[in-house]
């Protein structure tokens, strides 16, 4: 059973890899930034996005795609925002794949986009093997999944870019060890690492500065 | 793409079932109730079984399955309250599935138990596809994880018997409304909700009065 299911991944991944070269080469051509945003369920990815869409106004040309297994909850908050987005939902699928964003980018008008997030579903394990054609991929993760969550999921640490731990206004209150976390991510992946309670406001700027306006 | 995932996760569930049936089978036969737990990350899972296994110190014989994506946290957790304990590192499988449960079930002296607990991987979408031949399944949330995560993953609280709403004692703290949380459960999948804090040892009795005593 194991061995079936790795010789079909891996034509699965080819074809996913194939698929998110293309996506990235229709994304540059159109000069787009784009970034994947990984991470658990309740980890503050929706909100993050809102937090940046919302500093963008006025700066940049937003585009969103928000990605979740059923329903329209999060496409119908960052919708609010007034920048353009297109919900995928995968049904009983555990990640977004190249396959799903080469759709949703039909559905976008690229040419009134410049910058492109994408909203994976909550998982630290399925993502981390679908490319999509972003030019970042990005943890976020929340000091409410544990102390031991990094050294867990190794792997979507080590394909990632950057990590965001969020909510680190509960790490107190939680009795959350963060230097464990970072300990753990310095050892697993030592990347660009962003400390951020989005809720309050706090931490969002810096990510900003570096995910965005350092590129220009 | 899609169509070829397809064919092959109807072999894969159906072979997975076929040996589900034969854990159950063997399980049943040494007389042994076991519960499969599945969750999120951070939802409280492996906290959750501590907490019961200390209970049930001197008036059963508890086993426990711990599966990870990778290393032994949780197994070191479950391995002090002096139980037998299983460690399964699914390496990146997002799920554990019955062929991994029928591995761990030769390794455990079955009859030095009478009750087998099994954590599965944190993950609120892939574990729900794969039965492993428990008696009951049962998903452990945390309000941490946001008010609107039941409907964002039906599927995964329609199969199951149970649900536990984990760290009650945070929702005020974090603005989440728990009615939102119960109104959901009760419209996808009214089953058996157990409110619980865990870490202070709230609700845990009445969830074991329902799992355990009232069975016999």
């Amino acid at each position: 059973m194991h061995k079936v299911d790795l010789s079909i991944g891996k034509d699965l991944f080819e074809e996913n890899e194939k698929i998110a070269r293309r996506n990235n080469d229709i994304l540059n051509e159109k000069k787009i930034f784009s970034v994947d945003f990984m991470g658990s369920i309740g980890s503050g990815k929706t909100l993050l996005i809102e937090k940046i869409v919302e500093r963008l106004a006025g700066k940049r040309k937003v585009g969103v795609i928000v990605g979740d297994v059923t329903g329209d909850d999060d496409y119908q908050r960052i919708k609010k925002h007034g920048v353009q987005v297109v919900n995928i939902n995968t049904g009983k699928e555990c990640h977004l794949d190249a396959h799903l964003i080469d759709h949703a980018i039909e559905e976008l008008d690229l040419d009134g986009i410049d910058t492109l997030f994408v909203e994976n579903i909550g998982n630290l394990v399925c993502p981390a093997d679908f490319m999509l054609g972003c030019d970042k991929r990005g943890v976020v993760i929340s000091v409410t999944e544990g102390d031991d969550m990094v050294r867990k999921h190794p792997l979507i640490f080590q394909i990632s870019d950057f990590v965001v731990l969020n909510k680190i206004d509960l790490a107190e209150y939680m009795e959350v060890d963060m230097d464990k976390i970072l300990e753990d991510l310095n050892r697993i992946s030592p990347k660009k690492v962003f400390l951020t309670d989005a809720k309050h406001d706090k931490g969002i700027d810096e990510f900003i500065q570096w995910l965005i306006w350092k590129r220009e």
